[in-house]
Formats: structure tokens, C-alpha cells, sequence
């Protein structure tokens, strides 16, 4: 096990009607002027949003909204808000949604009181120490944002999607109803399960050796995984499918599932550059570079995808190569992905060669490579891309 | 899933010479004077007490010792710790040890600022909201104590071993350096492992119904523990089991493998009797009241017996009834904790069941019953302690 820092000093606030009580808890916290910030129609549509309103007003606290998020989060709106809380002299920032929004509060966060341009956070990798306190309400279980500490914003000017983070940036509390997830379309539910499973993939894949505890957690995170995913997206309105899976987002990408070991994350830079060019759902890019990554590093560590065949898919090993193992669990993979309705091959979404090496060079903007299981150097990602066809 | 609030604000500062950086850790958070917190001849025997020291005083801070607690660990020292905080006025407590040291300066961190008696606290149950901030250097990892808000401690004046907790009693920081557990006498190491293991049994044992990734992740720590036990002991400098062991003691009582569920505690009531009254090994306690309370109760579930002597034992169903593959998963654990030196029987630590009547009566005070999984009333109880003879 290699050395680590773990602190996740969220306080999360887990159940049926919490968010009715968001205002409470601000005002517990000591805070008196909130940022909310918002996307979409979802909000307005159910009613959401006045209840969230209304509570934070009820607790006496003042109220300034943004509204405008997108998928993808853009610079631009992280600009507004930062102007918008110097300007009302806000002290804490709330997001009512996903990833996209509680990456934009935190853009936001760490922009209010640094000097400087916040996208220098992105291009330089310099930690977040300083930002106001974010809370987040949690409306789509899939990021994992509510319990970390990073934030990907896409520049619009130049097509870049790039990450910041740094203790500075975990939210003081999350909310999480798993009720208000009901009336995700079919389609953002399995999104969000797809996105859970690649960031623990993103974990598992790894050189580090004898890892037994995270290694079975996770074997467990993807069993757990695949037998929820298909019972969810045919009973929607299930309470206890949709706790299930809200609190498996939040611990996918908190390092509960990987502490102690050096993680990959060649799949999330490769799908990165597919979401900054095309604007293709982020879970899209996702599984489609997650089945051809495995295509490409498996005879790396054959055992180890192996034991990942066997534990998470329960496949049978007897009578069979190890090769043959390693690759019915990768078919288990796509077959996974394809059920619960997410592309596995760039054409499926209207994606061809053009920008393969464009895409490449985007990915190793400052890196001698991407990746650690495998080490992937511009080759290496132009062949993953061409197996992603 | 049941609703929950999770929030475990620890900085786990895990690896090796991590200890080496306490002055600087708590110097870092603004703190000026230490109470000192340990017990046994461990420290000065192996130097470590001496680098402590040094570490805190090169960074600036004054340093108070306490020595003196023993497992068990008494209320007696506790009242003195209080005393000295008040009278020099101490800014926060270290404790350097395992969970006797840590729940003794957890006690002493609640009654400095407690006007009462600190005793009110684990005779009532009220919660602990203001406390001295906590340290902790671990160096026995066995008791979680260093990732959760609860104490237990024994007043020797009527042999009550009593827990209290609350948000206030979180460390602010955990010192985890594998390394420092290198020493510990194999008897000890063992009970570490036996007591890691019952906590997981206490949340893994739940009515409450559908609980996928918490049952999942349970059933991965059971067998990876069980696994790398008996390595452990044959290899006891074994830098990566020692970590993995470490970090294992840790998750196993913060609720990272608890959240949403109905918990039991039943064998835990049982087994604080025992001690409290024969003074015996924690762990000797829990080992021999978990397989004897698996025996009483394994009838109210046997599926989830069955799921447990599957997933955690790998014990194969084929061509077996219900019953005897629960029956295989309760032997297989009684195997699992007499190869680990660990014993099973009351009549191998010399305990006879004169008293057992007493403390049934002890177990049940203040309650209508003990357990969850099966609510143990009186009858119950020393029926588990005969089974346990």
C-alpha cells in the first residue's frame, strides 16, 4: 500500500426529505448569503427549486441565483458567478444538481478569492487551499463531485476540458434524496451508472501490488453495480434501488474505493478530449474508451483482469484459458454498457477518424504520457481510438 | 437503505514516518500545548515515545504527559487527564497507542469542558457536542477508535464498561505508520484482526433489507481479512499486510461498511460484560460471544448466513441444504479465530457460568433488550453465554 492522505470532511446528509431542510442547515453552519446555482428545466418544472428556496429564505437567509448551467461546464458561466459573488458579497455557494453543477460552484468557489485568472487552476495543476464554502444538493448520482475535491470545467474559446482541485473545494455538507432522482430520463440514470463504474475502474486497473482490501471493495462496487443497473432502469421509482446507487456515485469517486495505490485514469483523459471536441455526453465517452482501453492494456496484467472477470462478473474460470477469462469479463463489460443502453463504439454516436491525432495531442497537453497501468503515449491513443471506432 | 448522516472529518495521515511530522501537523493547525496521552512500556522501550516528544518540541509546543492507561482502560486516569488539562491549560490531547489510549483521551477531550461529571455521558448516552480537539499517533490497529466519535471506557468502582461518543470526539488527525505496528506482541496483532472482524459482523447482520453495496463491500473485507490473517502472522514485518491490516481497523468502524442499515452490538453488549467483570482481552470476548452468538441466532436469517459462509468463506453450495452451508460459514469463522490464537470457549480463558446471570442483568440495564438482528432479551442472553461455555 503506498502512502496517503484521506480526509473526506463532508458532512453527508443522507435520505427521504433532507433538502427540505437545507436552509437550517446553512444557517446552522453560521452563513447568511447564498449562491444558488442551477441548470436545465428540472428544477422549475418540479417544484424543486421553490422548495429549496423557500427553506433558505424561511432560515433568514439572502438569496442570489445563477442559473444557465450545462453539461460540459463552461468557463463562462464560472466568470458571471464569480462576478456575481464579489459583487453581493456572497459566503456560500449551493448547487442543485450533478456534476456539471457542483463543478461549476466550485470553479466558482475557488475564483471568488484568488487573484488571479481561475482557469490557471485548471492549466496548472496548482492546488485549490482557498475557496467559500460550497454545499451541494444533490439531483444526479453519477459524478461523485458531491464527496470530492476536484471540479472539470470546459473552456469554450479553445475546446479544453480540464480539472482543478484541492481540499479547499469539498463541499461542507451534501444533501442526498434519493427521491429526487425519480424523474431522471432513463437515459441520465444509466449515464450516471456507467460514469460510477469507469471511476472505479479508473481505481481497480492499477500496477500497485497485494492490494486486497480495495481491490474485494471494488470487486464488490461492480457486483453490487451490475445487478442494480438493470432492476433500476426497469422500476425507476424504486426508494431503495435509488439510495443504492446515489450512495454508490458518492463513494465511487471519494477514494473510499482508492486509497494506497497509484489509479489510472487513461479512460477519463481520452474520453475528456471526445467530450471537449464533440460535446458528447461525458458517460458516452466513457464507456465507449473504457471497452477499448481494456482491449488494448489487458495482456499488461492478464491476472489482474482475470480477478476482475471472476469477482465482478462472477464468471466460471474452469476449462478455460486465462486469456479467454480476461476476455469474457471484458465482453461482460461492453455487454454491461450496451444493456443498460450507453454506446460502446464512436460510431454509434455520429464520432470518426478525423481528430484521432488532434484528440491525442489534446490528451498529452503537458504530459509525457496518460495513464499508468499502461503508460499511453500518442500511439497508444490513437490506437485506442481507432479500436473505439 | 435507511436514512443517514455520514461525516468522518479525520486526516488519515497513513505511511511511513508519518509520526516523524506530528509536531508539524499539530503546530499546523494552531495549536500550542499537548497532553500526551499512553500507556504500557512500549514507547520509551522502543524509542518512539522519545521521537514523538522531539517531533512536538522542536515545533514549538509544550508537551504534559499522561502515562498510565491500561487495556480497559479506566475512569480513574481519565478524571486525572481532566484535572491536568484544566490545570495547564491544555489546547488539545494525543493520544499515542491503540483504542485503550485513544478512548481514554477521547474521554479526557469530553470532560475538560463538561461542568458535570464525564461518567454522565456513558450512563446517559447524551451526545458529545464540545470537546478538547484529538489527536492520535495509532500503533494498535484493532479498535477503529481512531476514525469514530465513540469511547469506551470501564469504571472500576462497579466494574461497568459503558460507551459514549458524539461529533465532537472525531480526531482531528490520525497518525497511521504501518511500521510502528511491526512490534506488536502476535497475540496482540491477532486480537486486532478478531476485533476488526466482529465489527463488521455487527453491521453485516441486519434485518434491514436489500442493502447491496454495504453487504458487498462487508463480504469483501471478510475475505480479505481472512486471507491475509495467517500471512500476517507467519510474516509480521510484512510492510504491505501491516498496512493493509491498519487501514482495515479503520473502515471497519467508521461506518464506511455500516451506513443505512439497523446494526446489532448484541455480541459487543455480551462480550463488555465479560470483560468489565473478568478484566479479559477485548478481542477474547468478542471471539468467543460472536460464534456463540451466531450459533443462537443463525435460524432468524438463514439466508443471509448463507450469503455470508458464500462470500466470505467461499464455501461451495453445491449438493448442500440451506442449513449446513450456514452451518460450514459459522464453523469456518469458529476455524478462522482459533487458527488466529484466538479462543472460542469461556472454559479456555477460565471463565465459568457462575455469573452469568449478573451479567445478563449488567447488559440489560437501561434497555429493554440487546441486538438488533435478534433482540436479546435476559433469556436470551445467558442461553448465548451457555453456548459460549
Amino acid at each position: 500500500m503506498l502512502d496517503f492522505n484521506f480526509c473526506v470532511p463532508t458532512n453527508f446528509i443522507f435520505g427521504r426529505d433532507t433538502h427540505k431542510k437545507v436552509g437550517e442547515t446553512i444557517k446552522g453552519l453560521g452563513y447568511k448569503k447564498v449562491l444558488v446555482n442551477y441548470g436545465g428545466t428540472f428544477l422549475q418544472e418540479t417544484g424543486l427549486l421553490d422548495v429549496v428556496l423557500n427553506s433558505l429564505k424561511n432560515s433568514g437567509l439572502e438569496v442570489v441565483e445563477l442559473d444557465g448551467v450545462l453539461p460540459n461546464p463552461r468557463l463562462g458561466l464560472v466568470y458571471r458567478g464569480i462576478e456575481l459573488c464579489r459583487a453581493e458579497k456572497v459566503d456560500i455557494v449551493l448547487a442543485i444538481g450533478g456534476g456539471s453543477t457542483i463543478d461549476t460552484c466550485k470553479a466558482i468557489a475557488a475564483g471568488v478569492p484568488y487573484k488571479g485568472d481561475v482557469w490557471d487552476y485548471y492549466m496548472t495543476g496548482e492546488p485549490v487551499l482557498e475557496a467559500l464554502p460550497i454545499g451541494v444538493i444533490l439531483t444526479i448520482p453519477a459524478s461523485g463531485s458531491e464527496s470530492g475535491c476536484g471540479s472539470m470545467i470546459t473552456n469554450e474559446e479553445n475546446g479544453l476540458k480540464r480539472g482543478a482541485g484541492g481540499p479547499g473545494l469539498y463541499p461542507k455538507f451534501a444533501i442526498c434524496n434519493p427521491e429526487l432522482t425519480y424523474s431522471l430520463p432513463t437515459v441520465q440514470t444509466a449515464c450516471g451508472m456507467a460514469d460510477m463504474f469507469t471511476h472505479v475502474c479508473e481505481r481497480y486497473f492499477s500496477n500497485t501490488q497485494d492490494t486486497y482490501i480495495i481491490d474485494a471493495m471494488d470487486e464488490g462496487f461492480f457486483r453490487s453495480l451490475i445487478e442494480i443497473a438493470p432492476k433500476l432502469l426497469k422500476d425507476p421509482n424504486n426508494y431503495n434501488l435509488r439510495s443504492e446507487i446515489m450512495w454508490m456515485g458518492t463513494i465511487a469517486h471519494n477514494d473510499t474505493l482508492g486509497i494506497g495505490r497509484v489509479q489510472d485514469w487513461g479512460t477519463h483523459d481520452m474520453g475528456h478530449e471526445i467530450s471537449g471536441m464533440y460535446d458528447t455526453t461525458h458517460a458516452f465517452s466513457m464507456s465507449i474508451m473504457l471497452i477499448a482501453w481494456m482491449k488494448y492494456v489487458y495482456t499488461h496484467d492478464i491476472e489482474r483482469f482475470v480477478r476482475y472477470a471472476k469477482y465482478a462478473f462472477s464468471i466460471k474460470t474452469e476449462g478455460k484459458t486465462r486469456e479467454e477469462i480476461a476476455l469474457e469479463g471484458i465482453q461482460s463489460t461492453e455487454m454491461f454498457m450496451k444493456d443498460i443502453g450507453m454506446p460502446v463504439r464512436l460510431s454509434e454516436i455520429g464520432i470518426s477518424d478525423t481528430n484521432f491525432e488532434e484528440m491525442a495531442d489534446k490528451a498529452l497537453i503537458g504530459k509525457e504520457h496518460i495513464g499508468n497501468f499502461v503508460e499511453l503515449k500518442k500511439d497508444d491513443i490513437i490506437k485506442i481510438y481507432q479500436l473505439a471506432k
